[in-house]
């Protein structure tokens, strides 16, 4: 439980340098792939992708696990980053012996197109001005990630994963995955998302881009790295982080409790920790994301339609993956009902579907923390789904 | 239902010109009271207050109802503004036979200190500079509100009003005179409020102060009617809008439609109903409220604590007020479990205590909007506890 007397950033800073990973120090690499065409029409050349792979890929290829990103993630999944000696934002899922057992999967996750940390995305630079794209960039959707995705399973030799996962938008990736490639995915756990953002949802990330775009600093999406819109990306870091906790877990964390040697008539200054927390949130995630980047990845979960606008059991009659749907009561953003709903459509579809509402009490970040009913969960389902598929594969053990 | 093809505000404006009161036009009046010392310290020497009443004083003066304002309220309660042609705030309450029968009552609303629709607030002139007050202001509390309105009450000669409600903000006023001003209420109608805000609704109240004070126009709360942050106060209304309706709400408004004639690549425009809807209130708001009574206003909430650091029983000891509380299922702003609370700590120290959970569907907004259950609840409970109240005083009608 944080105490109001030390720095939220300190303390969060002094439990990063206390974590072991299992993995010690991870990697990721860079590769250039052929280019795309984005649902929006525009053709890339080329695509960088950042990406991590962790574990072994078995000699019949057929243990690859793609977890996908949310929108501020990337690649650096699990182990310590080499530079920032933080571990990965999924670590207590994935290495030896977890949920998502390195000893056993072949671990791959990567920046999402148009991210911001490594992946082609509004600050790379544009081919053709030798600028960085900003608001030339093009529309890109779920769907266009995947594509990517796909593409850089092409280079690594997989032409089917095992499994694929994530949680918010990296739930809505592992969706259109089954819906996308159907053929190239056995098993999808999405977690906390939805099929489509509901008016709430699209409500809370436009006034994030509107906090963005009123900042004097984003200059129509022309800034540089010494003057960026920070305060506008603060401000939409602190509505994003507002609605990834839930009440219980704020009123816990910092219920009304004050902050020291602060002056209560300054309307300026933090009076209550938890506005000491937020400006804290919002000013650590200035330094490590792009601002465009936002932009354009809060409207392409905005934009996110599954069925896209087809009648479900129609997109959803060629989908073949079976499904571990993960959702979590006190979880508002992306309350259970709509991964009910998405059970609903694919039973109807006549999918393989288990679904579980963990009665965990933070919110939608309850995918990003660690609790040991979550890694069960998930851990036997791989487990299991794994033994069938390689039992079914070498002809029942004969 | 709200039609995606009709801008939001044209549909909005059509509805105010068709709508009728029966009490006419009303208007407001400003009164300079004596000054008050605030909580913070600062002595006023004088105070404005714009005030309305509606209906008659009983010779007895036993039949006032003070209603207080929520945070973007007015004393214009009931009755179309003479100016601006739309209905007061609480129109569908306060009139001849409604819940606040004008027939029966007297009653009086005040625009709150710190406010800026005539009362003194941050907009007003400061006495020794000639200019306005700005962030010279004082800090103003949920109590100085109380302090001043009893001035304005004993300027009618009021000596005891009948009946005090309000809610959300006027909640948290209608409380604190029960507690402040033991002798002069009889009732006590708090609506949709709290004892004290809780983390999440600091949080949220702190973005919008953040997205104000980041506005360059801000410049430190000094600015001119022609240089307002209005981008700033704008986002902050966006935040507020959002949390004060249910998910319910705004998927039967919004759901995923689309505005039409929209280029959906361009990140700068509204795509959805629902972002053109929030620019439009973000917009409308900043016509008409104050950016510095913002910020000042949300820190008097988020400050607000009806027992001051004090045991509940020992503060609630000296109440002779009867509560009538109402929240509403939906509202996930000001939470039933808030008036939950409330009932609880009233009942351990033995105040007589109403409480009704409303199962509306349209969140905090539900005690702005029309319904009669609610109409109901609150006409039944005023007219017979104004009938036992004057049975009492007259003698048991001897």
């Amino acid at each position: 439980m944080l105490q109001t007397n030390i720095d939220q950033g300190d303390l969060q800073d002094q439990r990063i340098k206390d974590y072991r990973s299992p993995l010690g120090v991870t990697h990721t690499e860079t590769v250039t792939l052929p280019g795309i065409q984005t649902e929006s029409g525009f053709a890339f050349d080329q695509i960088e992708v950042s990406y991590q792979t962790l574990g072994t890929l078995s000699p019949r290829r057929d243990n690859a696990i793609l977890i996908c990103h949310a929108l501020s993630g990337n690649a650096h999944v699990a182990g310590i980053h080499p530079e920032t000696g933080r571990p990965g934002w999924w670590d207590f899922h994935v290495g030896p012996g977890k949920a998502i057992d390195t000893d056993r999967f072949f671990v791959v996750c990567a920046n999402v197109l148009g991210g911001c940390d490594g992946t082609t995305g509004p600050i790379s630079l544009h081919p053709q001005t030798g600028k960085p794209y900003g608001m030339d960039f093009p529309a890109v959707s779920v769907n266009d990630m995947v594509t990517v995705q796909a593409k850089l399973l092409d280079h690594l030799g997989i032409e089917q994963l095992f499994a694929v996962t994530g949680g918010s938008m990296g739930g809505m990736q592992a969706l259109a995955w089954t819906v996308n490639l159907p053929n190239r995915v056995r098993v999808c756990v999405p977690i906390a998302t939805c099929v489509a953002h509901n008016a709430l949802q699209i409500a809370f990330n436009e006034i994030g881009r509107r906090a963005i775009m009123d900042d004097p600093n984003w200059n129509g999406g022309i800034y540089t790295p010494g003057c960026r819109p920070k305060q506008g990306l603060a401000v939409a870091r602190m509505v994003g982080h507002v609605t990834y906790l839930s009440e219980y877990a704020m009123t816990r964390k910092f219920g009304r409790k004050l902050q020291p040697q602060i002056n209560p008539a300054d309307a300026d200054e933090a009076l209550f920790a938890v506005e000491s927390y937020l400006h804290h949130q919002g000013k650590s995630f200035v330094d490590r994301f792009d601002p465009n980047s936002y932009l354009y990845l809060t409207k392409a979960l905005d934009q996110f339609d599954l069925f896209g606008g087809q009648p479900p059991e129609s997109v959803l009659s060629l989908v073949t993956a079976r499904f571990l749907v993960i959702s979590f009561a006190s979880d508002w953003l992306y309350p259970p009902a709509q991964s009910r709903e998405l059970v609903r459509l694919l039973k109807r579809a006549r999918a393989v579907v288990t679904y579980i509402n963990l009665e965990t009490l933070y919110g939608h970040d309850s995918f990003l923390i660690e609790n040991p009913e979550f890694s069960n969960v998930l851990r036997h389902y791989l487990e299991n789904e794994y033994r069938a598929a390689t039992f079914e594969e070498r002809g029942a053990g004969i």
